[in-house]
């Protein structure tokens, strides 16, 4: 049996593409004492390289991998359909592939799609890679093809990278019901403290405080993005004696009004809701939510653009572009200015 | 410059998967003279295989891959999950390809995904398909891994294949609403009138001349699956004095929520409707709809299975598994039996 790039991988204790890159005499970040050690390892375990993995690593492939956390969750089909799109039309197929929002996962499908022969790579890594921040680094700072990040970044990780600016989307939902007449405002956020998820927490917490408003404990309500903490938070709500909240996903609305159906309680007489995503109104009939909405086709069609420029070498720096989402105003808020 | 494989199909005029097959003996359905032919052409021009190519063809890459034709419309971005969880399970990875719902598509990413390597694949082909039944059942048969055909497939092909019953789900939503004493109910169906698509229509029909009951012209509403098309049946609802009306599926039956309450119509008070899919209690909150509910997970756990029992040698024959949807009662049907 032949010795393989990830049995030196192993042996040296690295990555196979770092392997890979040092075999092929590629730059990469890693130490020369440990170049020389896989040299090494590949030399006396008399290593020959798979023609086939180098073929597909050095000739173009007119295709592009997708690395996505949930391809059910409708922001993420909607991506994946707005790159698929802008792709086909530059002549590029896309092939996606679904990480279950695992980190383990990450790191293993992109190796796959590296040895299936791939051009570029576009990524929303799963949130549990925001605990592995430097390995995930370290491996996309490896690839030897141009990558994107989407919708999720490092913020100290220099790299191409299309996303939101969810402070500035949550700032925009909760001074619209500031300046409607509200001040006890709760808000329906993610319970993980860290990066891109925690932005749209800040931008409640700028709103009101630019204010001068109080944000009392219980005004702050941990969810997961799924319906069932939305309903949860309506007992919170009922209880807490606000007049509106900021809730940061459509999902959790959704249980939200599930629950406060159940008590009776009126949107906007009662409660005053802006909500985030603005995917719902096709479905609720009885009420039109004002929300925060982000154009994911542009996202797509970004992300897109920097990669098409990448393979073709027109562009040398990082991208490093923010998005603004934009407030759509309807009938959930009640206007109490006296 | 070496002559490719692409070449010779070019000069035989058939496709590169017949030319892989002729070249490398393996069985297929091509005429022994065009075999000849093919051979020769290789001869001539000094062929050689490209090792890469052949490779990836026999050895096991561990990967399935899926094309379907819209990554966005919930059925298919639900199926894809229940597939890609299933065969993880299994030790699979799934390579996922969009085919924009286009025929040329279809046959261009069969191609993609073997050039690839794959060791097996699933397949919802496109609606134009339908128009080029030769063609792709003349590609399918020419493959060499297992595949699946998934929800659609041709009458009189051969071949895996797990889908509903679709006959079966319109003729229970419309004998349901005929038991609830109701004997004037439109239907609002899709306008393609072949395969799998008029399966539903076919199931109403069943289920009317069942009961003796009449079908009047205008009791037959076309539509193309899309909220817009259910929105525009409204208005013929409103005027063809049925009590009832089955719809095809969920999102044509949204549409025609937002227009009958634009015009005061109530449900069930005024109209009674049953819908298909089951996919819209979690978003209505005024209402909840009767509907027939296909279990789309267990569509990709069967799909799933059959592929991994092909692929492990576990089965001769072609499956051929027709799974039955269910009625889901809830109260968007009025009882008007005296």
């Amino acid at each position: 049996m032949s010795y393989t790039l990830k049995d030196i991988a192993k042996q040296a204790n690295v990555s196979i593409t770092a392997v890979s890159l040092v075999l092929n005499d590629k730059p990469c970040r890693i130490s020369d004492e440990k170049k020389e050690l896989i040299k090494q390892i590949a030399k006396e375990n008399n290593y020959t390289p798979n023609i086939n993995a180098r073929s597909l690593v050095t000739k173009e492939t007119k295709t592009f991998g997708l690395i996505i956390p949930d391809i059910e969750n409708i922001f993420f089909s909607r991506l994946t359909k707005s790159i698929e799109s802008y792709c086909r039309q530059a002549g590029y197929t896309l092939i996606i592939v679904n990480s279950n929002d695992e980190y383990e996962q990450d790191l293993y499908l992109i190796d796959l799609l590296l040895s299936r022969g791939i051009d570029g790579l576009f990524i929303t890594f799963s949130t549990s890679a925001y605990k592995h921040e430097e390995e995930l680094c370290a491996k996309l700072s490896e690839l030897t093809i141009p990558y994107v990040l989407i919708d999720r970044f490092f913020n100290d990780f220099d790299c191409n990278k299309v996303y939101f600016d969810n402070t500035l989307g949550a700032y925009l939902a909760t001074k619209y019901l500031i300046e409607q007449g509200h001040k006890r405002i709760s808000c329906v956020v993610h319970s993980i403290n860290s990066h891109s998820l925690a932005f749209r927490f800040d931008g409640y917490k700028k709103a009101m405080q630019e204010y001068g408003l109080e944000i009392k404990d219980d005004y702050i309500i941990k969810g997961n993005y799924h319906i069932e903490s939305g309903y949860d938070a309506g007992d919170i709500i009922m209880r807490n004696n606000t007049t509106a909240v900021f809730v940061a996903n459509d999902m959790m609305t959704l249980g939200l009004l599930k629950r406060l159906k159940e008590e009776g309680v009126r949107v906007p007489e009662d409660l005053s809701i802006v909500s985030y995503d603005n995917t719902l109104n096709d479905f609720i009939i009885t009420l039109q939510l004002t929300s925060i909405e982000q154009n994911i086709a542009n996202l797509g069609k970004k992300a897109s653009d920097v990669m098409i420029n990448l393979v073709q070498n027109k562009q040398s720096d990082f991208a490093n572009i923010c998005l603004e989402p934009k407030l759509v105003i309807n009938n959930s808020v009640r206007n109490i200015v006296y």
